[in-house]
C-alpha cells in the first residue's frame, strides 16, 4: 500500500460513547476501599453478578486477577504499593474507555493513594465506595489469618495494625457492613451503581 | 455481617463463558506483529471498526492507549522492552477473560518475546498475525520520520536498522501488505478473525 493511503477511511476511531451505547451503560470505575477482611471482594463479586443479570457488563478487578497477573512482579515496599495502585488505575481506565463498568476491590489505605487513582482514571469516572467495617470485626473474622500474623509481627506494615487506614472523607457511597447482611450490602451498592450507570438515549 | 456469611450465595463467579455468550463471540487475542510503519495499527483500527459494526465487541491495544498509560514508566532497555510486552500480554489476558476480542498492535520483534506473550495469554487464545511489509517499504514511507533518525544514529536499537526483526515461523495469518490496499488488508484480517471468534450455541 502506498504511503498516502496509510491513514485512509478509518479516521474515525471507535469511541467510548459508541461502546457505551452498545452495552447500554455509562462506564464508571467504582473503587471499593476498606480494610483487609472488610468484605470488599465478596461485595464486588455479588454486585458484578447482579449487574450482569440485570443486563449490564461489569468487570471486577481484585487481587485474584491483578496480583497474580500484571502486578505479579511487585512486592510490598511503599514504592511497589504505589506502582500497584497506579497500574490498577491504568487498567481501570482502559476498561472504562472500552465502555465497561469496573468494580475494583483493593485496600488502597490512604487518601493520597486513592487521589492518585482518581487522577489517573479521571475524577468524573471515579466513584469511591467505602466498605466501612470496623477493625475489630475484620480482625475477629480474620478469614485468611493475616491479622493474627500481623499481631505476632510476622507481617510488617499491615493496614489497621501497624500501618494506617484513612477513611474516605467524601465517598460516593458508604456501606456500614457490620449492621447488615452481605445480601443487603450488595443490594445497596447495586442500587447506587445502576443509578450512576443507567443509559439514556 | 458474621464471619460465616462472608462467602455466601455469590459462590458462582461470573465466568468468561457467560461473558462470551452475552457478547456472542469467542474471545481471542489477535497479536499483530511487524516493523514500525508496516501498517499494524491502521489495520487493527480498521478491523476493530469492521468487527464492531458487524456486532462484535473488540478492543485495540496499541501504543496510543498502552505507552501513554500503564507502560508510561518504561524505557527502551532490553529489560523494559520485555516488561512492556509482559504487561501488554497481561492486559490482553484480562480482556480475553472479560470476553472481549483483543487486537494488539506492537512491533514485538523477536520470537522469544512473542512466545513470552503467548505463554501469558495462553497458547489457545493467542493468534499471531504477521503484518508482512518489507523494510524498504516501511522505510520509504517513514510516516513518523523514525527510520531517518535511526539511519542518522539518533535512535539506537531500532528494529530493522540496528536491531533484528524475526518474522513469525507459523503465524495464524500473514498479510503481505505491499501487494494490497489498506482496505484489502483490513478485509482479509476481518474475515479470518470472524471465523475464529464466531459464536455458536
Amino acid at each position: 500500500m502506498a504511503a498516502e493511503n496509510i491513514h485512509p477511511i478509518f479516521d474515525r476511531l471507535l469511541s467510548r460513547q459508541e461502546r457505551e451505547q452498545r452495552l447500554r451503560q455509562n462506564a464508571r470505575v467504582f473503587w471499593l476501599t476498606g480494610l483487609s477482611g472488610s468484605g470488599k471482594s465478596t461485595i464486588a463479586q455479588g454486585v458484578e453478578r447482579r449487574l450482569f443479570e440485570a443486563g449490564y457488563f461489569p468487570q471486577v478487578l481484585d487481587g485474584d486477577n491483578i496480583r497474580s497477573g500484571i502486578n505479579n512482579n511487585l512486592g510490598f515496599s511503599l514504592e511497589d504499593r504505589q506502582e500497584n495502585i497506579r497500574r490498577i488505575a491504568e487498567v481501570a481506565k482502559l476498561y472504562v474507555n472500552s465502555g465497561v463498568v469496573v468494580l475494583s476491590s483493593f485496600i488502597s489505605p490512604t487518601r493520597a493513594i486513592r487521589q492518585q487513582a482518581a487522577e489517573i482514571v479521571g475524577e468524573v469516572d471515579f466513584m469511591e465506595i467505602f466498605i466501612d467495617t470496623p477493625l475489630e470485626v475484620c480482625e475477629a473474622r480474620d478469614v485468611k489469618g493475616l491479622y493474627a500474623k500481623a499481631r505476632r509481627g510476622e507481617i510488617k506494615g499491615f493496614t489497621g495494625i501497624d500501618s494506617p487506614y484513612e477513611a474516605p472523607e467524601n465517598p460516593f457511597l458508604s456501606i456500614p457492613t457490620a449492621e447488615m447482611s452481605v445480601e443487603e450490602a450488595v443490594e445497596q451498592v447495586f442500587e447506587a451503581v445502576i443509578r450512576a450507570i443507567q443509559w439514556t438515549e
